[in-house]
């Protein structure tokens, strides 16, 4: 990906891979990304950061569990300020599997998921890429 | 997709395709996603509605022009406060096609892009479905 491809390069900066899974890990709502039949669709969850990889927690009968069952998926985040008209993104690309209970980590590592329901399963994305990009004010 | 996709149903709502556009209108950043072939990828871009569409400006070398010649595609924005866990979202399920000049708004209604940069080619995303949901307070 050229530096060009989203922000102009003398503003532009890229995030390191040790940054971006700081920022993962400093923030509890990111948006899931799959392709269906249609197209890609976006959707926004909690999630939390478990070593390397993207946990979250959905209703087994959820589009999610639906389209997140050894497939590609992406997950991003991101934060932007109008007045300043800087911010930056993290986008993790990978393959999204669900995860055994035995193989969950501890209570506080598992994602806190803000609305109520019946998320027994757990899907886990696996990184194939993480990049990031910050854009400074002009 | 059934309410509970996402969030429990006690405290979400479905925001009408009205308010879509209202919150559309009202806002300058957003996500657009396409699919290549290892999956869906997810970019911020700045945007506008024109009419019922999201334009997009981009470098004619990107990735973005790239993938969104002809393409289905997404537009996604939301907004979130960690400390009343509560936010909403907006997804744009459509198609990505080149605009021609001749058929771009006028100076006001078109992107203004934060970066500064090439961006001659516009890009409209068509919707085939608006969605929205909004999390209420616990």
């Amino acid at each position: 990906m050229s530096p060009d491809e989203r922000w102009f390069p003398s503003h532009l900066r890229e995030i390191a891979p040790d940054e971006c899974l700081e920022l993962l890990a400093a923030h509890e709502v990111g948006r899931v990304a799959y392709s269906d039949e249609r197209g890609p669709v976006v959707l926004p969850v909690n999630y939390s950061l478990d070593r390397d990889t993207i946990l979250i927690q959905v209703s087994p009968h959820s589009v999610l569990a639906r389209h997140l069952d050894a497939a590609p998926a992406s997950f991003q985040i991101d934060d932007f300020d109008d007045y300043s008209q800087s911010g930056w993104s993290v986008l993790v690309r990978g393959q999204a599997s669900y995860v055994d209970t035995a193989d969950l980590p501890d209570d506080q590592a598992r994602p806190h998921t803000w609305a109520e329901g019946q998320r027994t399963l757990h899907i886990r994305i696996t990184p194939h890429d993480i990049s990031g990009r910050r854009l400074l004010s002009a």
